[in-house]
C-alpha cells in the first residue's frame, strides 16, 4: 500500500455560502462543495461541517485522512488561538472556532481572517511572496503579504482600510463613519444605490452604460472605479506593495471593471509626476474570476501550522 | 590604553539645516551640531562634511575613529544601495549619495528615508519592536516598525501617506492631485492658509485661539486635527500600529495639537462601535520635543549595517 501524503481541507465560510475545497499534497484540487451558511455559533459549526463532509464525500477520504483544516472567515481572528470576534456577517460575537472544529474534526484547525487567506491563495497562484490582495465584495479589505509574510499588525488587525474615510461628504457607513471606503465601494453601496435604477442601469452592465453615456450609470461607475482607485493608490503608498490583485464580488460582477480603475489610475498619473513614478496602473491585477482563491486560501491557512514560510 | 567600542556618527539632512549628533557605543549623545544646508548634490556632500566636523570637533574624535556614518534624508532612497532620487526639498534629483560620502569619509555609510530613521529612534526611545512614527511637517509620510523591522515595500517605498487624497473637494497638492493628506496637515499647506490671518491666528497658538471660539483659527485647527486624526486611523487600518508616534514641525509647533487629535479621535469613537473597538485615541503618543528623533535615527541607520536587527 502506498502512503500518499495527506490531503487538505480548506473552508471558506461566507455571510450567505460555505465553501469547501480538499486539495492534495501538490495542491491539486480533489473537491470542491458549496452548502448554504447557517448564521450564529452554531449554524457556522454545522454549515462547515457539511461542507466539509460534501467535500470528503465527493473526493472519497475520510475526516481521520486529513493532514489538516484550514477555515476564512471574515471578521476579526486572532489566527494563534483560532477565536473569532465581531464576526457580524455570520451573526458570530466571540467564538473559539478552531477549538470547537478540532474537536469535531479531531485533527488541527487553522483560522484566519477570509482576506489574508485570499492573500496566500493569490500569492501561490502568481508564484509571489509580495503582493497586497484587495477584496472588494461586501466589506472592503486588503492583505499584504511581504517576503512572504502576511503582514498582521496587532490582534491581526492590519488591512482593514474599508473604514478609513476618503470622501468627507460621503454616505454614512454601517460602522458609524461618513465616506468610509466600504460604503463607497462595497456591495452594499452598490446594490442600494443601484436598486431604484434597474433594470436600466445594473452592477453586470454599469461599465458598459457608463462608456454609453447614460448619465445615472455614469455617476456609479465613476464613484466605483475612482474608489477602487483610491483604494489601491492607498495600499501602495502605505505598504509599497509591488502588485495589487483586485478580487471579490464587485470586482468579478462588474465587466470592464479592472480596465477602468487602470484607466483612472493612469489619467491621475498624467496628472501627478509622483504618481507617474509609481506606475500604479501596472500593479494592478486580477485572478480568473474561477479560481476558488478564498477557499484555496483557507486550504493554505491550515498549511500554516506546518509551513511558517507561508504564514 | 583603553579600547572603547567606536562611536557613530549621525546625519540628518533637511531641505534648510543638517543636524549631526555623534554618539557612543550605548547610545548616549557625545556631540550635537547644526549648520545650514546648501542645496544641491555638492551642496549636500559639503553640509553633510561641516555638520560631521563640527560634531566630531566638538566630541574630540577623529573620522578615522568612527564606526560608521548613518545619513537620513527626505526622499525616495535605496538604503540597499545608498541611492537618493527625487529629493525635492535638497534639490537632488538622483545621486549615489552613499557611495560619495563613504568615499569622504573613508569609512561605511548607510542612508535611509529621514522618516524610516525617525521610527527607529523612536523605537529605541520607547523599547518598542512595534510602532508607526507619523511625521507631520513640511512632508507628510510615516514609517512602520513591525517585530523590529521596518517596512519597506518595493523600492523602499511604503509610508508615503502624503499623497494620498483624503478630500475629493480639497486644494491642488504640488504633486498634482487634489486634497492629499500633505496639503491638508503638511507644514508648507498650513503656512499658505495661515499667512493671511497673522499676528491674529498663528500656529504655535492655533488651538488655544480655536478653544476660544477665534471662527478662522476653528477652520483651520478643525481641519488640522480632524487630518492628523484620519492620518492616525489610516496607518492603524492598514498595518495594524499598536502605537502611532506623532513627530514633525507641525506636531512640535502647535500647542495643544496633540490633546486635539486624540480628542477627535475619541469623538469618533463615539460615533462607530468599530472605531471604539480600535481605542485609536490611546495608541497616539508623542516624543519629549527636544529629542533629536531625526538625528538619532540617523545614526542608528548607520548601525543598520552591523546590526540587522534594527533593519
Amino acid at each position: 500500500m502506498s502512503q500518499q501524503p495527506a490531503p487538505r481541507l480548506g473552508l471558506d465560510i461566507g455571510g450567505t455560502k460555505t465553501h469547501g475545497i480538499a486539495l492534495d499534497a501538490a495542491g491539486r484540487v480533489l473537491a470542491e462543495q458549496v452548502v448554504p451558511t447557517t448564521r450564529g455559533a452554531e449554524g457556522v459549526v454545522q454549515s462547515a461541517l457539511d461542507a466539509a463532509d460534501a467535500c470528503l464525500a465527493s473526493a472519497g477520504i475520510q475526516r481521520r485522512d486529513l493532514a489538516g483544516v484550514g477555515i476564512g472567515v471574515p471578521g476579526q481572528v486572532d489566527h494563534l488561538t483560532g477565536i473569532v470576534r465581531t464576526a457580524v456577517n455570520l451573526g458570530i460575537d466571540q467564538m473559539a472556532l478552531g477549538d470547537r472544529l478540532a474537536a469535531e474534526f479531531g485533527i488541527p484547525v487553522a483560522v484566519d481572517n477570509d482576506v489574508k487567506a485570499a492573500a496566500l491563495a493569490a500569492a501561490a497562484y502568481l508564484g509571489a511572496t509580495d503582493l497586497t490582495y484587495l477584496n472588494v465584495g461586501t466589506g472592503v479589505a486588503a492583505a499584504t503579504l511581504a517576503e512572504g509574510r502576511l503582514v498582521r499588525g496587532e490582534g491581526n488587525l492590519a488591512g482593514e482600510i474599508g473604514h478609513i474615510p476618503v470622501d468627507p461628504d460621503g454616505e454614512r457607513c454601517a460602522c458609524g463613519q461618513r465616506g468610509c471606503l466600504e460604503v463607497l465601494v462595497g456591495g452594499g453601496g452598490i446594490a442600494e444605490r443601484l436598486a431604484p435604477l434597474a433594470p436600466r442601469v445594473e452592477l453586470p452592465t454599469l461599465f458598459e452604460a457608463a462608456a454609453m453615456g447614460i448619465p445615472d450609470a455614469v455617476v456609479e461607475a465613476t464613484r466605483i472605479s475612482t474608489g477602487i482607485a483610491t483604494a489601491v493608490q492607498l495600499v501602495v503608498l502605505t505598504q509599497g506593495s509591488s502588485r495589487v490583485v483586485l478580487g471579490g464580488g464587485v470586482v468579478h460582477a462588474a465587466h470592464g471593471l479592472v480596465e477602468e480603475v487602470r484607466r483612472v489610475l493612469s489619467a491621475r498619473a498624467a496628472e501627478s509626476e509622483f504618481l507617474a513614478s509609481l506606475d500604479l496602473a501596472d500593479r494592478v491585477t486580477v485572478l480568473p474570476a474561477d479560481y476558488p482563491v478564498a477557499a484555496i486560501g483557507a486550504a493554505l491557512v491550515g498549511r500554516w501550522v506546518a509551513d511558517p514560510v507561508l504564514g
